[in-house]
C-alpha cells in the first residue's frame, strides 16, 4: 500500500458560469464538488490506475464529513483524523472561455493534541505502507518541522518517503533526510537560490538539496521536462508531445506515477517515464486527481530519457 | 407561533477578498457560513426580536445538515423535511470597496412524494401557528400552484397568511385568496402591468392584486416607502431617515415586522411602522436575517404614516 498524506485537504467546488462579472449576480450552470488537496489527488490517481493506496489527514466539521463521503463514493481508501476546526473549501469559477478564478479559504488550525493524534495514526499506517508520499501545504497550528517529523517516523519502520513541499517545511524536513524530494523548478530556485534558466541551473539546485539532506532529488520543469539527481546517476526526461490543458494536479499525478513505479520495482529511467506520462495524462482532465489512461500508456512508451 | 416557510433554503457563504480579479487565484481573508433563504431570514429576524417563530422547508445532503446545525446554533426553531437532493449553496464575494459578486447554485428538485410529505408537515404546523409567512422562490419539481396549495391548507385551520413571491407562483396563489400579499413595486409592476413611477401607479397595482384575490396588499418601494391597500383603508408609510447599506434581507425583515405586529394585535398604521422600521434596521447589517435593534426601535417611533 502507498500511504498518501494530505495535511491540508479541501472540498474543491467548481462552478461553471457564462462570464464572471465583478459586482454582478450569477446563475451557476454546473456545480461539481469533490475531495481535493494534493495528497488526496495523489491517492485518487493511484486508485484510478489500480494501485493500492490509502490517504490520511485531518478533517473537521460538516465539510470534512462531506469530503470523507466523497472519498467513499470515489472508492479511495482513507483513514482520517477528526479535528475540531472546519475543513476548508475552495471555489473555482470557470467561465465560458475556460478561464478559472480561484477562491481559497484559509485552512483550519490543528491543536497540539490533534497533531499528536495524527502522528500516532501516521506511525501506525507508515508501518504497514511500502512507501509514503508527503504533499502540499500544511495547516496552521502544527510545528514548522512537521514534515520532518513524519519523515523520521516513516524511517523508524523503514518506509521510504517522497516529499513534495516547499518553504520552511522543506528546509526543516531536509534534516530528516527524505528519500526523494520532488519539487518544481520554482520551488527549487526559491529554496536554493539557483536560477531556472537552464538544466545545469536545475541540477545545481538538485545537488544543493542533496547536500542539505535529500537522498535523491526530482525537479519538474513543466513543459521543459524533468531533471533527476538519483543514486543511479543524473537523468533528464522529456515528453514526446506537450499537451495543453489544465496543469492543476499534474504535479500530484507525477508523484503518484513515481510512487507507483518505485513500488513496482522499476529502475530510475522507467520511474521517470511513468511519472512524466501520468503528469502529461492529467493535463487534459478538467479537475485534479484524474488522468486519461490512454494518454498515460502512450506517453509512458514515448517519453525520452537521457543520462547526464 | 409564527410559521415561516422556506421552500428554497440555501447555505449562504460570504467571502471577503481585497479585490476580485477574474482569472486570478485569491486568498480569502474572512469566511462566513450561515443558513439563508428568505423564509429563514424571516424566522431569524423574528427570533432575534424575541418573537416565537418556527421555520419549515425541505433540506438535503450534507449542506442541508449544516444548514440545520446553523439554525440550532442561532437558536432558530425549525422542523425541516429531508429530501434526497442536495440543498444549494450561494457564494458572495465582497471586495475591499464593499462590492458584492454573487454566485447562486441551482436549487435541488423535489420529488412528488417529498412535496406531499412537506405539505403534511406544513398542515400540522399551520394548525398550531397564529400566522404563516410564505417567502421566496420555489425549488424545481413542485406544482406551479404550490404556494396556492399552502394558502388553502393554512385557511383550513383558520390561519392567516402573508405571501411574498412573484411570477407564476403569485398569480396561481391569488386564486387561493391569501390574506396579505407583500411584494416590492417591481414585482407588482411585472404581475399587473402598472408602472412604478408614482404612488398612484403602485396603488393601481395593489387594487388589481386585490381584484385578483389578495385580501390586503402591501407594496414596498425601497427608499420610496410603502403603499398598503388594507381593509381599514389605504396608507403610505415613509421612513424618517433613509439609511445606506446592504438591502439584501430588508424585505424579509419587513415581512417579519409585519407578522410580529399582526400577532401582537396592532392596527394597520402600527403594523406598517414596525415593518418599515425593521426593514430599515436590516440595511446596516452585513448579512440578511439580522437587524440593528436600536435602529428598529428609533425608526418605529418616527416612521410617518399617511392615509390616502
Amino acid at each position: 500500500m502507498i500511504l498518501a498524506v494530505c495535511l491540508n485537504p479541501a472540498l474543491d467546488v467548481t462552478y461553471t458560469v457564462g462570464a464572471l462579472r465583478p459586482g454582478a449576480s450569477h446563475r451557476v450552470r454546473w456545480v461539481r464538488r469533490r475531495a481535493g488537496g494534493k495528497g488526496i489527488n495523489v491517492a485518487a490517481v493511484l486508485h484510478q490506475q489500480g494501485v493500492d493506496a490509502l490517504v490520511t489527514g485531518p478533517v473537521g466539521d460538516s465539510i470534512g464529513t462531506e469530503l470523507a463521503a466523497g472519498l467513499d463514493g470515489a472508492g479511495v481508501a482513507h483513514r482520517l483524523t477528526p479535528i475540531a476546526a472546519a475543513t476548508r473549501q475552495t471555489v473555482t469559477v470557470v467561465d465560458g472561455a475556460g478561464e478559472a478564478t480561484v477562491l481559497n479559504e484559509p485552512g483550519p488550525a490543528l491543536t497540539a493534541d490533534e497533531w499528536a493524534t495524527f502522528r500516532d495514526v501516521f506511525a501506525d499506517l507508515a508501518e504497514q505502507a511500502e512507501l509514503v508520499t508527503l504533499s502540499g501545504s500544511v495547516p496552521d497550528g502544527i510545528p514548522s518541522d512537521a514534515y520532518g517529523q513524519l519523515v523520521s517516523i516513516a524511517h523508524e519502520s523503514g518506509t521510504p518517503v517522497i516529499l513534495d513541499c516547499d518553504g520552511e517545511q522543506l528546509v526543516a524536513a531536509l534534516h530528516a533526510r527524505p528519500d526523494i524530494v520532488k519539487i518544481n523548478e520554482h520551488e527549487a530556485s526559491a529554496t536554493t537560490g539557483y536560477g531556472t534558466g537552464s538544466v545545469d541551473d536545475v541540477f545545481a539546485a538538485a545537488e544543493e538539496l542533496h547536500a542539505l539532506g535529500a537522498a535523491e532529488v526530482v525537479i519538474t520543469r513543466g513543459s521543459g521536462g524533468v531533471a533527476a539527481r538519483t543514486g543511479d546517476g543524473r537523468f533528464v526526461a522529456t515528453a514526446a508531445t506537450v499537451l495543453s490543458g489544465n496543469p492543476t494536479g499534474a504535479g500530484d499525478a507525477f508523484t503518484a506515477g513515481l510512487a507507483a513505479a518505485i513500488v513496482a520495482g522499476l529502475d530510475w529511467p522507467s520511474r521517470l517515464r511513468r511519472a512524466a506520462a501520468w503528469a502529461a495524462a492529467a493535463i487534459p482532465m478538467p479537475t485534479a486527481g484524474e488522468l486519461d489512461p490512454v494518454i498515460a500508456a502512450s506517453h509512458e512508451a514515448r517519453t525520452i530519457i537521457e543520462q547526464r
